[in-house]
This record gives C-alpha cells, structure tokens and sequence, in this order.
C-alpha cells in the first residue's frame, strides 16, 4: 500500500501537495459513484446525469471552525457528513432527492492530510446514505478556520415541489420527528462533557454530530399533494417558524405542550441546566421538516409518511392571519415567540 | 430609501443581521433573474429549469483572503466577479454554457455590510456577462479570512463535453487568446503598484481583477466536432497542461518561440524583473482555453474561434508519447518544463 493512504499518516498537506491529495480525493469519491455520473471529480467540472422530467435544485451551506464546529470536539469525519447532511435536508425540504454534490474545503498547509481525507470520506458516507454522489470539489491552503462548502444539487417533479410560501391561515403546522437532541448534545459539549455518560448523551451527542436527514419523509409528504409549505429546522424551530410565516405572510400559534421533545433532550436539559422546551425551540439543527397543510389533511400526512418511514409527525399549532408567532404555554397563557440562532446576531 | 440599503452605510454585519442581509440579497439576485429559475434565493433550494436534452456540468471554486485574494487589492465587487468568473470558465473549458450559480461566503462579523453586498454584486454582474443567475447562496460570520465559494451548474449537449483525457500523440496543442497579463497584474501588485501608471498596467490590473471567461469559444470549439482535450489555464500552462497530459496518458513538447504572450505583459515583465515567458507559463489566472485536436484540423478550429469570436487560436506545441512536457526554447534547446502554483507546495 502507498505510504500515503496509510491510515494515522501524519504528512501534512503542504508537503503531500494539492495534485496528490486532489488525486487521492478522487480515487474516494469515485469508488462510490453512481451510473448517473459521466464524469467524476478531475476535470474541469463533473458530467452528469440529469432526469428529464424533473426540475432541478441548487442549494449551497457553508460550515466554519469555531462557528459551526470545533476540531476538539467534532471528528473530521463527522464534520464532513453534517456538511453533506444539511445540504440533502435543504433538498428534503423541497419534497426533492439528492442527487450530486461538490465541496469546497480549506484548510491550513500545516493540517495533517489525513484530516482532509477523513473529511471527505464523511462527506462521502453521508451523500451515500441519501443515494448521492460527491462529484467534485476545490481544496485551498488558507491561513484560517478549516472551512466546508457544500453544494448539492437534487431534482423534483415540477409540481410537486414544496416551497416556504404556501401556508394559509387555518393550515395546521406540524414536525416530524421529534425536536432538541441536537441541542442537547451541543449543551453537553458547551459544559465540557465530551465523552457520553449514558445512552441519552449518547444519542444527544450523535443528533449534534451525525445528523439525518429526512428524504423518504420529504419525498412522502410531496406525494400526498396535500402540503401547503415546507422547510427543514436547522436553526431551531423559533428561528425558522417566522422565516416560513414570513414568506407566506401569516402568523401562527404554537402549543408548547404539543412539541415533540427528543428523549435525549428530555433527559439531558436537567443536568445542562436547561429546559427541554427551549433547546427544542432554539437548539436548532435538529433537520426535521417543519410544513403545513389544511387540517383535514394532517391525519392522512401523519399515516402516511408513518407507513412509509415510521417517522411520527406531530401536528404543533396552527396558521393565523396576520403576522408574529404566538405561544402557548401548557397553562394557557399565551406570548409572543423569541428568536432562535443567528450567525451575526448571537443572543439576539 | 430604506437606510439599510443606501451606498457608503457603514453598518456592520453583526448589526444588521443575517435575516436582513439574505433578504438584501436575495433583492439583488432577483433583479437579473432569467426565465429558466423557477424560484431564486429564500427558500431551503433554488427551483430551475435545466435543458432536458443536455448533460448537467457541475463545478465549484473556492477563494480565500491571503491566499486568492487581498483586501487591500481587489475591491469586493471584484472578488466577488472573479469568484464567479473561474467557475465559468470551468464550465466553458468542457465546452459547455453556464446556468445557475450558489455562492457562500464568510465574512467576519466586523466587516461592513456593504462588504457583503458589494461581493453579491460582483457575482451577479459575472454571472449575468454570461448569461448565468445567482440562485442562492450562503453568508456566514467567521472569525477567519474572507472566503468565497460559488458552484456553477451548466450544461453541455453529451456528445460534445470535452474532457482533458483525449489527446493523443501527434495532436497540436492550442490556446485562446495570450498569457501573462494576469501574471503580469499580480506582479505589479506585489511590488506595491496597486495603481496603474499607463494602458498596460491597467490591463495586467484589469487581467488579474476582473478575468472573462472564454464561453464562447469553447462552445465553438465543442461544435466543430475535432477537439480532443481541452481545459482552462487557471494555474498557468506549466502547471495545467501537465494536468491534461497525466489525463491523457501522454506527453508533450512546447514551443518558447510560439507561445502568445499578452501584450501587457510583454510590456509589464520588464518593470517587475520577470521574463515575459516566465509570467505567460506560470503567472496562472488567464482562463484562457488549453486545447488538442489532430494536426489537420488546427487551421479550420482557429478559423471557426476567430469568425465566431475575433478570438485569436495559437499553436504552442504537439503532443508526444510518453510522459513529461519538454519546452524548445528559442534557440532550439530542450529542457524539461517546472512546474506552477500549488496551494499546498508555493514554490515547488
């Protein structure tokens, strides 16, 4: 075996060199390439495959050590498949599939070269997870934070595609999953607790880490016919339930009491400090799909993405006219909804 | 007018806020938006229409401050177009025509919104040059460089997707245009001339700043049928033709004698100590086109290019059996040809 593909290598970047290590980049990539790729990652650009009877989606995230991850928590590994993963659930939220991928991925010279290419493997993992493909990519030397672009691009039946736009007043709102173990994980961290003391902790720390995205339940939800307006939660359902009102110009009432909390979250909160209604609202990068849909129809959407998936979705509130999100609390009071995660607005 | 909005606000991002500022952008991308996106900027994807008789092309570049770039350089607005501007160029390099971009950028939370906003106008403006839209886009707040990555979608007709890995010997190596200018600009800068001092500065400048992309050239050259490798000179021919060698399988010999140096570096090369040869060969950013085809059919390709573009075509070489790229100088002597830019090995 080369010297340079053997795993624990300590060769920094600057002296394996950009032409090794995009080499190296593509042998990875290619070995998991479906038929719909001409040409993989290489040459000027990929060829691909495209299906004729669908529309195309283009959708683009960009993670930054020390804003999104941190390398003494998060493995290389992991950092690349949430980078691949939150882009799939930006296509699941358009009721859509993945389909092919780039990533862009800087990091300093002095890195070992045995982190880009465990970063590219999870990006790899995680685009095969959801039947995609990584097709190509840019790796630049920086003097900065170790910074991931990923950009995918899925398609979707015309008429199927599920916008933020479409709510009405009188839709009922509803999530599938259930919301907060991806903050309680990242609570965990904040306090120091690196390594899992139990299995909560454990599924808490994986939620933060490896999270999933919900395509089978997208593309469910899509067929039914019956969704009014879609997204996915990565910033917290306090943050991204406005950002949908906000585009189908109504409001909304949220019942606390009927927010799926995540176990972990439940169980977790306590020993954070925290409540678990919180890190459900505002925790964010849960990845579960926040939609709506006329309130006859909310059975029927839960029974089926139940069948096809086994994913529970749980109907949270309601759409309202007007504007602003209100709250209400287990005790019947009500108050206005505070905002969640904003990366240049921290505490606001 | 909202204040937000007005030229010279020097309002910093982390007070206007990540809401505030893709809504700013998505105002800007919506202004040059062509029939084919179905919706822009502001929902989880962008939704496009892609020729359905095409194969899709799919690239991404990255840029960082420091490394691709200096604020002290380049404006934003020029950032942002040549971030845009490599990826076309990727595109045009497979004989392909540009469609939808995404573009994410971290910026420090410090750094003015007009930062922001004037990078998103650069991107735009080089997207629409080309007859591309910016669809969507990512902004995040880091502590590090400024960094920039767009993906570009494109397309060519299957058949006529030209890829570096067809040259075969006895083929004639080709390039558009002339070299050196942007090699030439970076020198000027390096040496603490940010200012233009007569025409052929400010069109090494103008080279290095705001580089055009050769779209239609390349989509001529795909239609004549006889191009057998092609690429985009990003790096400089000493370090990219090697790279269409190593796909080919083969080697090459170059001509000293006959490679078309830009006439700004011709004139700038001497003020920076530097031979004109030395810039054309490695100064890199010229996304000029590199291309083989059989020796017979060179004249009618520059003719088509020519009557198609006013582009000039230039023979510089033959491709050889074997490996390795041999230069003939100008007194006939033959030397071995060193290598370019390598983010990860400067000077190698």
């Amino acid at each position: 075996m080369d010297r340079d593909t053997t795993r624990g290598d300590q060769t920094h970047l600057t002296e394996f060199g950009e032409n090794r290590m995009v080499s190296r980049f593509r042998q990875l990539a290619n070995a998991a390439t479906p038929p719909g790729v001409l040409l993989g990652p290489g040459d000027d650009t990929a060829i691909l495959r495209v299906p004729a009877d669908r529309v195309a989606l283009l959708t683009c995230d960009m993670m930054a050590e020390g804003v999104h991850f941190r390398l003494d928590w998060a493995t290389p590994w992991q950092i690349g498949w949430k980078a691949m993963a939150q882009n799939v659930s930006d296509i699941a939220a358009m009721g859509g599939e993945p389909g092919y991928a780039v990533a862009s991925v800087s990091l300093p010279g002095s890195a070992p070269k045995q982190m880009a290419e465990e970063i590219a493997q999870g990006l790899i993992a995680a685009a095969s997870e959801y039947g995609a493909a990584l097709v190509g990519g840019d790796l630049v030397g920086s003097t900065g934070p170790v910074t991931i672009d990923v950009s995918l691009l899925g398609w979707v039946e015309e008429a199927r595609a599920l916008r933020r736009s479409g709510a009405r007043p009188g839709d009922q709102i509803l999530v599938t999953g259930a919301l907060g173990a991806s903050g309680a994980g990242l609570s965990l961290l904040l306090l120091g607790l690196t390594t899992a003391r139990d299995a909560d902790e454990t599924a808490a720390l994986a939620a933060h880490f490896t999270p999933r995205a919900r395509v089978k339940e997208g593309r469910t939800l899509a067929a039914t016919g019956c969704v009014t307006a879609m997204m996915d939660l990565s910033d917290g359902l306090a943050a991204d339930l406005p950002r949908l009102c906000t585009e189908s110009g109504v409001g909304a009432r949220l019942y606390a009491a009927q927010i799926p909390i995540a176990p972990a979250c439940a169980a977790v909160a306590p020993r954070v400090g925290a409540e678990a209604l919180t890190l459900a609202l505002t925790g964010g990068e849960d990845y579960e799909l926040l939609f709506t849909c006329p309130a006859s129809a909310a059975p029927y959407l839960a029974a089926e993405v139940g069948a096809a998936t086994g994913t529970r979705v749980t109907a949270i509130g309601e759409v309202v006219p007007g504007d602003g999100i209100i709250m209400v609390d287990t005790a019947g009071n009500e108050r206005p909804l505070g905002q969640g995660f904003d990366h240049f607005r921290v505490g606001a």
